[in-house]
């Protein structure tokens, strides 16, 4: 009687947390002219430390996005960063305040994978930057690899990460945004509340404009 | 005596290879204002398969280089890529058939390394990429890192070889260049050539115009 209860208060409080949050968040078309000369970008490009809690608009969440990872050749759905034998390993999970989503690059949209603020928990200790609008977390799905040796897979799925880490970086510092990679993290409730994700290397953005 | 001689003819051989190459090259300034703008650069990233053999201009090389892992803020020495703890842990050598230089980024300047064209250990199998222009050879020196734990280390120097790649390609894609990622190469043989580098992630990359 009481597991029941329990489950009753748990999914009305589930319920409550989902009403207000939308399952799916559809992402504007990426704007390919924007953005200052690549030369000029990775001039700019440096790590913040101080970040406000404004949130970024639709397009620039949009675009930051499809810069990360998406796919920039639809006829053979290859992206805008490259992976280990094209095995596309590098998931994106978007922490905001209102929940956690994962980058859908097909659909070019955002998927609700848990309801609720998670930011503290990429911040981890550095508690000043809780309040970023927005956090990024790159995590390779190693199991997309070939092969069997998996301390290899693990550093492919670092490389990937790298490489996709540095998209967003470009794309921050060619655009007016700021962003810092980071690696530390309270991963284990992370991997509780991004269902799905295992063992894998990840690495953390936050953003703000 | 026997030995005497072998060292003599070698060290004529070593002149005459020495002789011919220059020991430093000079980059030039980068161009800051250069290339597509940063979401151009991103819709046309792609792993290019095929590569003529066009000397790179010094310019190109010269923004190449910077761009890869160049200092993008003198007054405190950092890059335009990140990189764990600021180890700055990634060096670029440089294979061109004149020889193999090792990139200064304080400087701006190659450093002449191994003179002789070593560009067919680096293309490994790949035989049809061996007459491409110029490749670079990502080495991250893990000893640069703190700590101890040697297979975090492995991860970090991943990530961070990973992000330097895609400032290359993210530069190729932004200027017209062709460029692709590979990890396969001679290693064993490239160790003797690239003297001083260890059994640290490398990553290669090719070039052409």
């Amino acid at each position: 009687m009481k597991q029941i209860s329990l489950f009753f208060y748990l999914s009305l409080i589930v319920s409550a947390l989902f009403a207000q949050v939308p399952q799916t968040l559809t992402l504007n078309k990426p704007d390919l002219s924007r953005g200052f000369p690549v030369m000029k970008a990775l001039s700019l490009r440096s790590s913040a430390s101080v970040f406000d809690e404004k949130k970024l608009s639709l397009q620039d969440l949009s675009d930051l996005l499809w810069a990360a990872n998406g796919i920039n050749r639809p006829d053979n759905g290859k992206r805008t960063a490259p992976s280990a034998m094209n095995s596309q390993d590098v998931d994106i999970y978007v922490c905001m305040p209102e929940g956690s989503y994962l980058y859908d690059a097909v659909k070019h949209a955002l998927l609700l994978v848990s309801a609720g603020d998670h930011r503290a928990l990429v911040a981890g200790r550095q508690e000043n930057m809780a309040k970023a609008p927005v956090f990024l977390v790159l995590v390779s799905d190693i199991s997309r690899f070939r092969g069997d040796d998996d301390s290899l897979k693990m550093i492919w799925a670092a490389v990937d990460v790298g490489t996709v880490s540095q998209n967003i970086a470009l794309f921050c510092s060619g655009t007016g945004l700021e962003t810092r990679p980071r690696a530390s993290m309270d991963q284990e409730k992370l991997r509780q509340v991004l269902k799905g994700i295992s063992k894998n290397p990840m690495l953390i953005y936050l953003f703000n404009c």
